[in-house]
């Protein structure tokens, strides 16, 4: 039985638990810093601008979302960014991401929002096949681009 | 002479006509709905969750930065994500999509922030290289997914 809940204060080691995980399944082996009291702040300070949802199988933790607010400006309204979808290894293949996908619509619609956009590796075929039976739109390929650390001080100068 | 400045009350219309120019770039012609007001009132509200620059040459309007808010699960920190960079076609290679970029990164570090994300379609070579030259790293190809509307109703079911 897979339910889904709103993330509640304490659930930051959970949060890295399922985020490292995905983390790693994309490769981020060293990128991962994230602890628990980084997402307890995060997500219950004053004015937060990110949400969770933990999903559990008889109550042992299955997976989460990790959503933001985001904002479209082709809309001029803000639209809901989901950041982060991770089903841990043992429970995949068993609707979890599906279930996820469905609360973090229902998230969406409370909150006034009619978008959701998110990123997917194109080879994650998995993945795509679930969003695309969720109803979404797969868009053409984007290229990501970041600049950190001492390239950005540079940039600023 | 580019000069770059924050947003300021009143420059809703000029915000439009620079996304509303990028939107048409893409190919997002009918897409566009943002209205003045629409950033006004996100830009100026209680809790801002975007921000904007405005570029001028010799104080016509030349260009625009919308940012946003953005979170890294795997940092666990707050970042920057580059919505929209826009220079109109009059203003091109003159230096004013850098110089927006430069402005973008001392927003950054005066907010602590340590990183800036965007996306760029991978046929934009012109602008890879500008940020290529910014220092940018351009990373492998996402796929952008986008769930909205009905679509979005009936996964919340």
């Amino acid at each position: 039985m897979t339910t889904v809940r709103p993330a509640r204060q304490g659930d930051g080691l959970a949060l890295v638990e399922t985020t490292r995980a995905l983390a790693h399944f994309h490769g981020y082996h060293d990128g991962f810093k994230a602890v628990a009291d980084d997402y307890e702040h995060a997500l219950f300070c004053a004015s937060p601008i990110i949400g969770a949802l933990i999903a559990e199988e008889n109550d042992v933790l299955a997976g989460s979302v990790i959503w933001h607010r985001s904002f479209s400006t082709n809309a001029g309204r803000e639209i809901m960014y989901l950041e982060d979808i991770s089903v841990l290894p043992a429970f995949q293949r068993k609707g979890v991401g599906k279930a996820l996908m469905r609360a973090t619509a229902q998230v969406a619609l409370e909150r006034g929002y009619d978008a959701i956009f998110w990123l997917v590796m194109p080879w994650n075929e998995v993945a795509k096949q679930m969003y695309h039976a969720c109803g979404a739109e797969l868009e053409a390929d984007h290229t990501v681009c970041r600049i950190k650390g001492e390239a950005l001080k540079a940039l600023a100068q």
